[in-house]
Formats: structure tokens, sequence, C-alpha cells
């Protein structure tokens, strides 16, 4: 079963905001086996969007559309699809009681163009929004099924969650997807596919391969098709266990979750922690720690070292290896994650000092020279790294090196 | 002129990632005057492919494709290009020195897929990717410009500055578009459009202003519109002059920079120094000071206070502080922000201590609730906030919140 998605609206197209929508509705779609065709964000213009339409329905079952339907667009969006249906609009009650709670509830006067909110072509069904104004609506037409929703994200993924996915399952019969993932670190794309290539051409042709790389990790996704879920789901897991096998410790998680949530998910099952002293990374490698719920159960917390000073202070780094080696040597970095065992308690902990640009760079330490600690339960592990001339990707690069070191001294466990 | 963006890839279509290239190289081309008219994201098809290109032509004079260049995606993109173009493939022998030059300077063998990396439709001009393997392509066709680039962000981001705008801009006669940009803080877009309505009302027909509002900040673009560069400069400063001098200490900064680099500017103006103390945040405050290059003129560093040993024996945070009121509390933010003052000997320094979620909220003390203190210079503000239930947010606008209290501390002195 195919969809596509059509974005309305200007904000993307000069890049003032950035389409998440659609990859939040592919991800849903597909946990149901619906595969999204195409994506196209088109203009606020009538003859755009029948284009869009045109084109997308010669494609695709489904057609699920964001955006175009706030109170200053016009209603462009609205009128469009009357036209392209044949219809005209009508006055929806429900929708309008909706327009009109919301307005009481803020104590706003209910404009005319706030009223024309509750305007729909006439074949439509409402879909009552329950976090805004703009209702949403369900079109069946020739066999096929297109969605108009609002474009401000928490009420789209609401108007999917509660109401659009539900009625597409009762719409179509869908097929069974079943994707597992692995989560491999330190092996480029080319050589992984060198040693699995056995596996990979021993797949059968409803299971799939793919490789998704991304900043010194690559993805394997496994992709399975057909009727039989509890068939479908076993056969990937003997496929899912012979890479695991084959890989052994660059498997960092066998779900697909990110390396810093794989790493605190190995320290909380086994009590325990972690902390930080990070310089030229500057806050983001104990970032990626926080951003994830729950990650104080094993992250104790860490120094942003960026001045010597708090190199001295914080994590008790001698004056004399910093003068002697440089804040950005073996001795310092060695210094620090040692500090950081010390001072905050951790099991395991991560240093990084290096000189991330696109200043400060000299002939022996230029710019992207990075050294990396990690240490724990008595081992310790420093490495140097010569990494490019781009601040911010010196900072990710940094980051995730370090992770990676970290992920082989706790597989080694 | 017009142009399209075409994606290539499933990952996009799965939802695997979210597509911020197509939003990055808007902005771009919309600064030298190129609009776009339609974004599409397809799979990794030649029918499907070839189709996308067949309708991006019929409405555009250039076109930007996006990924499908990688070493395991089986060359569809290149191949799909060459028939679409009837030419052949050739070797490009810059193209496969860099691909060399690369697993050279890794210490990796050079594998047949890699080699094939070089291999490009005969017709087209080889754009060198200084940041990756996978070679840029640039098309003549018919007085259109199609151009191929990697689709990992760093390599395309640098590939356009680097080389296709300024090809774009000796190719076409692009209008010329002069933007002014005003960074203001802490006061709503509707608010601000009261206060600068008559100066709004006086703009030209060719100037444009635009408020675009993100997480507490308002920038206010100026838009100028025409041929003569040196006219519409000094016109567009004008306005720019007398929009600052009618919001005053609102405006952060008078050019297109991210708030704490604002800050930061104005700290290396005055010689003065900034720390953070961050809990909730986790290292993200600091990430967005030291992703700027430069930031170690100011930025001294801070400690990542996790958890309340940390705040305790980095900041000094007396224990009972936190036994009585707590360690989200107006105490504790209190002494979070002293300690960092003086245990890092900054001029200035924020703390941030509240309960990102989704757990560990109590009645008395939601999900959401967040203290902030800023100090520096004699000056001390500590301030409750209650932000909502989602962790992500809740970092974010604690950080922005952060800075915009800072900011306003700064512009009193």
């Amino acid at each position: 079963m195919l969809a596509e998605i059509i974005t309305i609206g200007d904000e993307i197209l000069i890049g003032q905001i950035i389409d998440t929508n659609s990859a939040w509705m592919a991800q849903e779609l597909n946990a149901v086996g619906i595969r999204i065709k195409q994506i196209s964000s088109v203009s606020d213009d009538r003859e755009h969007i029948l284009k869009a339409l045109d084109e997308a329905q010669q494609r695709a079952d489904i057609i699920l559309i964001t955006g175009g339907l706030g109170p200053t667009k016009d209603d462009i969006t609205k009128k469009t699809l009357a036209g392209y249906f044949g219809v005209d609009m009508r006055l929806d009650e429900e929708a309008l009681a909706n327009v009109t709670r919301i307005f009481a509830k803020y104590n706003r006067p209910l404009l005319e163009v706030n009223r024309q909110q509750a305007m729909v072509p006439a074949n439509c069904e409402v879909l009552n929004n329950h976090n805004g104004t703009a209702p949403g609506m369900w079109f069946n037409h020739n066999g096929k099924v297109l969605v108009s929703m609002p474009g401000v994200p928490h009420e789209m993924m609401y108007m999917m969650e509660q109401q659009v996915i539900p009625k597409l399952k009762e719409t179509f019969t869908l097929p069974v997807i079943i994707h597992k993932t692995l989560l491999t670190v330190g092996e480029g794309e080319s050589f992984l596919a060198e040693r699995i290539a056995d596996i990979e051409d021993s797949l059968p042709p409803y299971i799939k391969l793919a490789y998704l790389p991304k900043l010194g990790q690559v993805r394997l996704r496994l992709s399975s098709y057909g009727d039989d879920r509890y068939l479908l789901q076993a056969e990937l897991d003997g496929f899912a266990t012979q890479l695991t096998q084959r890989l052994g410790n660059i498997v960092a998680a066998d779900e697909d979750i990110a390396l810093e949530k794989a790493i605190m998910n190995r320290l909380e099952e086994r009590g325990e922690t972690i902390s930080i002293a990070e310089s030229c990374t500057g806050g983001y490698l104990s970032h990626l720690f926080t951003q994830h719920a729950g990650s104080s159960a094993t992250f104790l917390g860490g120094a942003v070292s960026y001045s010597n000073q708090l190199k001295e202070s914080i994590l008790g780094v001698n004056p004399a290896t910093i003068e002697q080696f440089g804040a950005v040597s073996e001795q310092t970095a060695t210094e620090m994650v040692q500090g950081a065992l010390k001072q905050f308690k951790s099991t395991y902990a991560i240093s990084i000092t290096g000189i991330a640009g696109p200043t400060g760079g000299t002939d022996a330490k230029p710019v992207g020279t990075v050294w990396i600690g990690v240490a724990g339960n008595g081992e310790m592990v420093v490495r140097k790294f010569q990494f490019g001339n781009k601040r911010r990707q010196n900072i990710e690069r940094s980051a995730i090196t370090a992770l990676g070191m970290l992920n082989t001294l706790l597989a080694a466990k």
C-alpha cells in the first residue's frame, strides 16, 4: 500500500521551517505497512496544489496533506480541494462548535476569518481537531483516500494517532512490515558490507537489508514484508542474530537507539555510572547523554573545562602537566579522565581535549587534533585523533568517537 | 529565477532521517534571489527519479538533487542521470584522486565500490567533494542547470557555499536582494508589531519586513529587492537604525546571529567572561556557547552538575540547602550561580536547575519547573519558570530563557 505526503505552505519552501512532520508521518505509516512513495512540498497556490494532487494520485492510493489551513491562508487548500472534487463548500456544525469552544476558552472574540475555518468541502468527513481550530478532512474518492490535516505538528500528530491511522487500518487491508535495526560502531559502510556479504546474499526477496551510516556509526536495518507476522518476526530475528554473531563487539545495540542511550542502558543494567570531563566538545557530549529521559540513573554530570584553570580546579589536572605538555596532550587527557573518576566518583569517565578550530592550531597540533580518554573498572585507553578543520564537525566527531571508545571498553568487560 | 530540490533516498521516505538539507538550501538560495518552487523526496528508484526530474524541469530552471550517492547505493542516481542525459559513464581522475586520498588518510584499503564513486556521467562537470568520497556533479542542459550533491549535510553545505552558489551567480542574472536582520529578545511578535507599526507602514513597496519568531526571540528581517545594491543597502540601513532606536534594549544584535553569540560579542568588547552551572539542561547551554568559533575568549567553562553530589563538590552548594529546599529551588539556583562566579572566576554566571521530565515531578514541583539564576558585576536575578512536560523542549526553553535573562542584565549595564 503506497501513500504520498504533500505539505502546503511557503514556510517550508523559503527554509523558514524544517519539515519534521513528514518524517514522523512516514514512521507512523511504515509501522502499519504503508510505504511512502514521495513527499512533496508545494506553495500556497491553487494550480500548483492541483498539479501535485494529480501527480500523487497517479502513484499512490493514499494522499496525506498537511498545512495550508491557517486562518490567514485565505482557505486556499480547502477551496482547491473543493474544486478538485467538483463540490461546494458547506458549514460543518461540529467544526464550528470546536472553533467557538476554543475562542471562548481564551476569551477571544470569534472573527469572521475564524468562523470560516468551519467551512469545508461538501464531500468530506470532518476529523475533529482537539488541539486547534482547523478541522481535518477525510475524502474517499475513486477507491482512494485523501486526508487534509493542519500543519501544526502536535495538532497533526494527535489527529494521525487518534483518527487517521485507525481509519486507514479499517479502510485498507495492510501488509505486515517488520523492521529490526542493529547499531554498529567503528567500522565503515563498505567494510561492513564485505564482512556480511554472504549473509546479505542469503536473504529471501521479502527481507531487505539497508545500511544507514551516520558519523562513525552504521545502522543495519532489516525490513521484512509479508502476511504472517509471527513467521516474519522469527525469520528476521534469525538473520539479526547471524549478523550480531558475525559482527561481535561492534554491535552496540540490537534496537534503533542512539549510541549514548545504548551505553547508558548497558551501564544501568550493571548498576554503573558515567561522568564527563570535556573541553573542546564544550558540553555537547554531556548534552548527548542528558537529552534522554532517565539519564540521571547513570549520568552523574561533568565538567566543561574550557579554560586551563578549570581543568586544574575542578579536575585536579596538575598545572605542571599543562605547562610541560600543553592542554591538548596525552598527559592532560589522562589526568582529566582520572580526575573525573576521582572527583565525580563514577564507574566510568570520558575526557576530551582538543583544538576544535577554526583557529588555535599550531604546526605540532593543528586544528582537529583531539585527545580522548576513557577509563573505569581498572582500564584506561587514551588515544589521539586528527579530525578536520571544521569546528562543529570536530565537536560532533570527537563526541561520537569518545562514545565508540567507551562502547568498546564496556563490550570487553 | 525558480529552482526545485529533489532529495533521493529511502531514509527520508521511511522517516529515518528528517530532511534538514532542503530548508538550509532554500535559505541559501533565497538569499541570492532564487526561489524554491517545490521540494520532492523520492525513492532510490530509476523510474521514479526520472519522473521527478521530468516534472521538476517543467517548473524550474535549476534542479538541485541531494542524496543517493553512497557507495552501497548501487550508483542508481548517477546511472539514472546518465540515462536521463543519454550519455555514458566516465572515470573522473580528480574524483578518483579524492577518494584515494581520503582512504589513504584513514589507512583503509580502497575497495572496488569506493573506486566506483569516481565514475560519473560523461557530460557532467565534477564538483570536488572536500569532505567525502562522493563527487558533486554539475550539468548544463537546454539552458537549465542540474546539480547532484551528496546527502550528507556538511558535505552538501560546503559544496553549496564554495561551488554551487558562486556558479549559479555566474550562470544566471540574479536580482539583487539584501537582507538585514535584527535579533530581538523578550517581546512577543504581536507586541513588537504594534510598537513599530508606523515604521513598517512607511516602508517602500520594495522593502519587506518579516517577523521570524523562535523560542522567545523574534528576528526582524528587512529584505530589499532591486537593481542598485548601493542604494538598497543605504536605505535598508536607514530603516534598521530606526527600528533599533525604537526598540532599544530588546535588540540583542543588529545581525543574524544566535543570541549566545551576541552575548559573547558584548562580553568580549568589555573584556568580560562567563561560566555556567547547569543541571537540567545537562550541557546544552554550554554547548550553545562553545559551538561558536572564538568562544574561548569569553567562555571559561562550567559544571554539568546533574547529581546533587556534584552541585556540592564543584559548585560549593551547601548540602543543607539541598536537603531543606530541594535541588530545584530558588536557594539552590542562587548558591549555584554564586558558586560558579566564585569557583570559575568569571565576570558573569548562569545557573539552571529544574525538572526536565518526563518523570521526576511532584505536586509541588511538577515536570517543567525550572529555576534560573544570572549574576555578575554585583547584580543577581533568580527566577522560577513553569515550562511544559516535554523533555527536549524544556531543555531548549530553559537555555534560551537563561540567555534572555543574561542579555537583559547585560543591557542594563
